[in-house]
């Protein structure tokens, strides 16, 4: 039997006391229909309403009281007939009662901004995106950098990084190219917000072994160069991201190595350092690097200097950058799941906790973004971060099933029916508005490029496109993947950004273009439920709504293949459908049947 | 693919920094092993060792590093063979990478008392059980009770108990009876432990609504009786668990009503009682009640003075019975779930930390064990409750398999494979240790008897207690279900218990005994690891173990039928089975064949 609990309104209404839900079932003979919610810890059975048809579903009402003693409120239901429970969890329907972390769950108070889901974000590795003043790049042997004191490399534009060179080589990108490639990025593609990769002073090409908190690095143009970008992005409505890189700095960082004398000596010079406790040293004066790299050293929450410094001071970090004429709209925060107290994470939530209140502070609309290379859904309860690096809940189902290998490049053929409970699952465990402020992606400046997983296969990678933009969540587009940009593991995956437009996978690139204008145009995709409707041998079927318009997203991975779609599972009266991606679209009552080329995907619209 | 991970040595090894895992497989050609977890929340992919076989199986072994900044630390398995993965989780096999809420867990610090593992309970509601001292029992008319300031009505044994008078009838049983009856419970039937329900000074026969903390009721005997029975139970070894009911008090505690002079008016009588912080009352002045009864006057742990009292202060409640002459070994905490700051569970996880903490200051191998009729996951990672009133991973689906309704008497029938997976998915999300510690019944004075719930049918009643004495978790017999006691939702659930042995069901007993014997006799019973071997159809099959002996219980609900078992599952060298509950026994090499006949328990011990 067919249910659905569309976690949008008019289905879920938000009120003083609790939320007014609705459950859609198949049919209502015979049955009985129940909300469960545990206030306060305590299971609560409430009798659901029938209050008519939608479509061809039938509604079922409850109010829903919100839990004073937890946030979220968790809930599911339950539909016994003749004698036999079904439930629906925010993961999908169980024979028995679903466990707690299957719920689906709704925050009282802690909601993420809802301007993110509107949101098409592009990341740029400022070092590769655009050189817009080449008086500002980095010299071949300008300095020497790292533990090891290598002399930085220049390189030019194009050739490609080597791994040798690790985070050495430097091809001159800086902000002033975003700047200049602003119509590039809003006009022609679409781009309605940035997430930049480190900029403050580091002598690494990524940056992430940070030297000063408050300054932009001078090769990228400095702090006038990100007010500018800023301003800039600003006058156009778009939104602005930096990268937090707050678990470690790098070993120049003067917090660390610092010679200067008695109270001006850094914690690597001196056991009375005033900053030796704001890293993690053992006993025996050793420090920790992340994750065993010496040359980022762990920094340690437990002193009070650091969290002033940090999060909490007047002029801390994340406060400093989200105020005039910087004004950053949000953080994404590094491994933040490792940060914490000592060595390691302890005490993590607290943290994370309190960046979130120090960045409301600063701007109640501010975006709390964290990157999660596994599953992010502990920091996603609405209590810590309002979305994540996606890659759990979408980059990884959709490697393993359109590429054949998982997170970690291990061989990985995954079923359909096992993507999409994936899929569900993942959504499932998190609070639906925050399902919408997730950071989608499908590649990054830590992973190889999905065009090359899929061996530069434009059709697969046509479909995987297909989904970030459908797909419930913020997509974001990893600089040059719309124009076919390959590229192996870090830091093969960073190339340079090229500029010569006969180089483009034109067919991509216009794939790109009409997926964000079609997430921009259909408020379904941007804020409307989601259902699954198929998942079977190389199909998956989905759709997204709101009242007024539906759309319908079909992939296919396999060979061609007639589908028939249950269209009648979707609560919205459509008048028409129609299908980009097909010809053949045979409309009957309640179901769509198209022709699936190989390898393709269709969109059917509805209105 | 067959994937077995026992949770006990030799297969999991504890030493200082991490543990020494085993993943038995059903092939080691082509293979490749990996255990993940997530030190500092950041994923780790160790490569297993191939070690040998064990008996038709293969070992894989690996150091899991204790995780610094989570305890307990978390682990799942993959083995990918020919492009496709197979995870092993606490809960089972998936073709994906596992929640983390699926995942193995082990905690570093905080463990359950050993011992627990080891008892037999044995529930009792003093005023049913057996009277010792007619002079103690409550008179009819004695005194008024309650809200309503009924009368108390005196009742003669074996009356049945009247919903209408609640609260209010008594039949004389007390704690000088039950110390009568020690021999009964221990040397008839095999008790090692008894749980006692409230025992404090209350008006009412359940006694929780307390008046007065510290002192046993005088019509049970007062605390010379519960010192005495105490005493009694230490000398043959026995433990003794008491039921802390400090969610709420009655109305008639002194706290909440007390009719004295300025400070000495009660929270109810004065906004500026001594004691009016230590009950939720709004704004408004109305306190709240337990679940809105009013009779329950909801604690408050927002007040300090109340946390001295209960568990902070040098003779708080929780302390004062642990220590001599009553030596308690151990609380069952009533709606603890519930409790918190406010009226409602804010910060309840804090409060449950704390009382264990004290717990342990008292007596580092007390037992910490909560009530929680849904999921107690969350207070079973091992830093709250050592084990819970297992209904939701035990009673729960047990009842919905056998007697077809849920924990809410709603219909649920139940098929036998899901059954099964209720039972992993309840046990994987917690430590194995805390399911070993896992107070598991059948039911108990706030449900109906089984018994009477399958409708007094004999054979299945024995099905559910050989699983009840079979399955991980220490069982508890409530009082009287072994002779057949019935009895419906409560108050019907509160009979007197039958001292007539002439009304007993013979075969029943008998079979209780046996199956306590059984467990006593076998370590793996008590402490062995677990795997299901069999859900189908109506036969529900699994394995206990340790590495010197091994059995197999055999469940079938339905018709007679002929079961294969696959003991080539089972990671011990069993010379000789021998069979309990069946006459056709065929051995092959990794295979047994039985004849189970309608609604029959099988019981196959191997050494």
């Amino acid at each position: 039997m067919f249910l659905l609990h569309p976690q949008i309104e008019p289905w879920l209404v938000r009120g003083a006391t609790g939320c007014t839900l609705s459950l859609l079932v198949e049919r209502s003979e015979g049955l009985e229909v129940l909300l469960r919610c545990e206030p306060d810890n305590e299971a609560q059975l409430i009798p659901m309403r029938y209050t008519g048809r939608v479509g061809q579903l039938h509604r079922f009402e409850a109010e829903l009281p919100w839990d004073g003693g937890n946030d979220p409120t968790v809930y599911c239901f339950l539909v016994i007939e003749r004698g036999r429970q079904r439930w629906l969890a925010g993961d999908g329907q169980h024979p028995r009662i679903p466990h707690r972390d299957q719920m689906f769950r709704i925050n009282r108070a802690d909601t993420p901004p809802t301007w993110v889901r509107d949101q098409v974000f592009y990341q740029i590795f400022p070092d590769r995106f655009c050189q817009g003043d080449p008086s500002l790049a980095v010299k071949g042997g300008e300095y020497r950098q790292g533990m090891r004191q290598r002399s930085v490399i220049a390189k030019r534009w194009g050739e490609l990084p080597e791994a040798a060179q690790g985070g050495i080589e430097f091809y001159g990108g800086d902000l002033v190219g975003v700047q200049r490639q602003i119509d590039y990025l809003e006009r022609e593609l679409g781009i309605t917000a940035l997430y930049l990769n480190p900029v403050f002073t580091a002598g690494s090409n990524h940056k992430y072994d940070t030297e000063d908190y408050y300054h932009v690095d001078p090769h990228l143009g400095g702090n006038d160069a990100l007010a500018a970008l800023s301003a800039a992005l600003r006058e156009r409505g778009m939104r602005l991201l930096l990268d937090a890189v707050v678990n470690h700095t790098g070993t120049d960082h003067p917090w660390f190595n610092l010679h200067g004398t008695h109270d001006t000596l850094g914690a690597a010079q001196s056991p009375h350092s005033p900053w030796r406790r704001w890293y993690a040293f053992d006993d025996a004066g050793q420090y920790q690097g992340w994750k065993g790299h010496l040359h980022l050293p762990v920094l340690d929450y437990r002193a009070p200097g650091l969290r002033e410094r940090v999060y909490a001071g007047p002029n801390a970090i994340l406060r400093h950058w989200m105020r005039a004429p910087y004004r950053i709209d949000g953080w994404r925060f590094d491994v933040i799941h490792m940060l914490g107290e000592g060595s390691g994470s302890t005490n993590n939530a607290h943290y994370v906790r309190e960046f979130r209140r120090a960045m409301r502070e600063e701007n109640p609309q501010s975006y709390v973004m964290g990157e999660h290379f596994s599953e992010a859904t502990r920091w996603l309860q609405g209590d810590q971060e309002d979305g994540a690096m996606n890659y759990y809940g979408f980059a990884h189902p959709l490697r393993e099933w359109l590429a054949g290998v998982d997170i970690a490049y291990l061989p990985a053929k995954l079923d359909t029916r096992d993507f999409s409970a994936w899929l569900d699952a993942a959504r499932g465990r998190i609070p639906y508005d925050n399902q919408l402020a997730q950071f989608n992606l499908l590649d990054s400046h830590d992973t190889a490029r999905f065009f090359t997983l899929v061996g530069a296969d434009a059709a697969k990678m046509k479909l995987a496109v297909t989904l970030l933009f459908a797909y419930p969540g913020a997509p974001c587009i990893y600089y040059g993947d719309e124009i076919g940009l390959e590229g192996g593991q870090d830091p093969d995956c960073r190339r340079c950004f090229d500029w010569d437009r006969s180089h483009w996978y034109a067919e991509l690139f216009e794939h790109y273009r009409a997926s964000i204008a079609l997430r921009r145009s259909r408020a379904e995709w941007r804020h409307g439920g989601y259902q699954a409707l198929l998942a079977d041998g190389d199909v998956f079927a989905f759709a997204r709504f709101t009242t007024t318009a539906a759309s319908v997203v079909v992939l296919n991975r396999g060979t061609r293949v007639t589908v028939r779609i249950p269209v009648w599972q979707i609560p919205v009266a459509v008048k028409a459908w129609r299908a980009t991606g097909t010809e053949a679209l045979a409309v009957e009552p309640g179901w769509v049947t198209i022709d699936a080329a190989p390898g393709t995907g269709v969109v059917l619209l509805g209105d």
